[in-house]
């Protein structure tokens, strides 16, 4: 009974758990967090109409979904002004960056993000064997340039870029990332990760042409949508690579109740106004808090504000952990020297009550 | 402007679409179907106290679910009599086989299954480059001493056995399932896939060893529970194995609705019971139908019954195709001599009069 043998690939991976979720520190800890803004969802939830059809679903879940996905991505297609060929609806974008990596790259190959970008995406690149080639932030934001040059450098095959980006909240404007994709070297694909992008100002997603074979855009409804727990995203790309994902994808695996949810989210155009006045409102008492207590807000597009603890990284974990103790989830970059901030979601007004009462004194805990 | 290259392994795979849904069927049909009975879907539905649990959680979907799955697992380790470090929860055994073949499988590697198993299994087999080889089918049922042969025969790695059998209904009792496990080949691993046990008699399933590394056991909420469109499934293996799934799974991919309303399912004790009388009778009706139109029906130990349809694939492909013509969804096995059937999931008294209207004329059409 020797047990089953793994792939070299899979037996030299971590066995180590990489994400933490709140709730593993809520049982740690012993209690509920008050205020629960550290992993950049929408603590605003998504628009009723979305909540109606997700509990009307819920009658109807004994049906796998469409496999297809016909009806959401149909009505994404009309959105963006795609065809539904162009689109790829996924298990949130977690399971389609996985797809994507699984598609493009070999064991071995090299493959381009910033130092401190989305650890998820890392997380597959290394389940595949590929090789992370980095580049560090230039100041607070993604450096393009240095992207591009690391992919000539090394033959990339794939590039990773978040804009606006997590963990910074820092962005680029439409004609910079368009510049981008015109720069992607032969045989190279830019992955633009737009998880923010409806918070972002007007001008900052560069026009959809869904004949070019060098970008592939990451949307979601996890974000602005409100709907973290459904799992559910989408990719926009062209339409001979939107069809690679039917090669590997798990076509039943798209959560009935999520398609159904999203549908309606899209239906109902009025909310993303509404909660996007929300969000930064929010935004803005979250940075005089910080102020108030030193630390330096940094200028966002997201749904998320960074704030700069003036020291270094251990200071920043420090201070992460003590808000924790006093029941307030947040987050941080983990890469120095960015990892001298801490990560706040846009919160309800209870929520950043809850920050404001325990941020002062879990300063005064890490001096 | 060349576009991406793809793995050697993802260039070489199919890019059709292997997977057609019925609501795919019913667009090219241009109308609903009146009784969707061929996806061993529960039609019953999931438990009341499942469906408001979901509901509720419809409200807190802007959180993202628990990776760990805790709460879940904890309650299934204490089903089962195992614990929780021996439960693996994912995205429904489809996600949760594509896993497992990730984890063992290298391009190349052979792997046993029968022919005529599970396409989503295979899918994944060929997906990562596995080799796939079958044993027929002895009568209509899976023949384990056939799989476990051809393992020794190919060094297997990796052995897919369904018990009660998908898509013909039969099953083997729990003593000749423990006698495969013992001989299951060193460095190999049987993947006992149990998605239909709760509609078998007791006794067909091994009591759970959770020592043994030799198999692994998938089970699902899709089917008994009633909740194929949440998308949550589980494994139960040995901890070391089932840890390795944290290697390579996608941690927050699981439906924070689907675990409240899996959890919730579970609570409900009287409601498996019940469904199993209501499935019961469903089956012996569409066995009485089908013998009044000269199909005979197979014994089933799950929520489906496989009727022989008297002849060869073809005329059992017109078959399906008329009844789906008539408004019927029903399935058939693809691989011969099975294919001689047409397969039918359990329905409402409804569903079954439209099958009952339905059969005779449809017969008639392809006569």
């Amino acid at each position: 009974m020797t047990g089953p043998g793994y792939t070299a690939l899979a037996a030299g991976l971590p066995a180590s758990v990489p994400f933490v979720g709140p709730e593993a520190q809520e049982r740690a800890l012993g209690r509920a967090f008050r205020a629960r803004i550290g992993a950049n969802e929408s603590v605003f939830g998504p628009s009723p109409a979305a909540i109606a059809a997700m509990q009307a679903a819920a009658g109807e879940v004994w049906q796998y979904g469409d496999p297809e996905n016909h009806d959401l991505r149909t009505a994404l297609a009309t959105r963006h002004g795609v065809a539904p060929d162009n689109i790829v609806v996924g298990e949130g974008i977690d399971a389609l960056l996985g797809y994507l990596v699984r598609l493009l790259i070999e064991p071995g190959a090299p493959v381009v993000t910033s130092a401190g970008a989305y650890p998820t995406f890392n997380f597959h690149v290394a389940g595949y064997g590929g090789r992370l080639e980095t580049v560090p932030y230039a100041g607070d934001a993604e450096d393009p340039e240095a992207l591009i040059g690391k992919a000539r450098e090394t033959d990339a095959r794939l590039i990773y870029f978040c804009n606006p980006d997590n963990p910074m909240g820092s962005w680029h404007e439409a004609g910079t990332v368009q510049a981008m994709i015109e720069a992607v070297p032969d045989g190279a694909l830019l992955c633009l990760d737009e998880a923010y992008v409806e918070f972002a100002p007007e001008g900052t997603a560069p026009p959809i042409d869904p004949q070019d074979r060098r970008v592939i855009r990451m949307r979601t409804f996890s974000k602005a949508w409100g709907m973290a727990g459904a799992r559910i995203g989408y990719a926009i790309a062209e339409a001979g690579l939107a069809s690679a994902f039917n090669k590997i994808r798990n076509h039943f695996g798209v959560n009935r109740i999520a398609q159904a949810g999203a549908l309606a989210a899209l239906s109902d155009t009025g909310w993303l106004a509404a909660l996007r006045t929300r969000v930064r409102d929010s935004l803005a008492r979250i940075a005089r808090i910080g102020a108030e207590n030193g630390l330096k807000p940094l200028p966002t597009a997201t749904n998320f504000i960074t704030l700069d603890a003036g020291g270094d990284g251990a200071r920043a974990r420090a201070l992460v952990a003590a808000l924790a103790e006093r029941g307030v989830f947040v987050r941080m970059p983990f890469v120095a020297p960015q990892d001298r901030c801490i990560r706040i979601s846009a919160g309800r007004p209870a929520d950043l009550d809850a920050l404001a009462e325990a941020l002062p004194d879990a300063l005064a805990a890490i001096e």
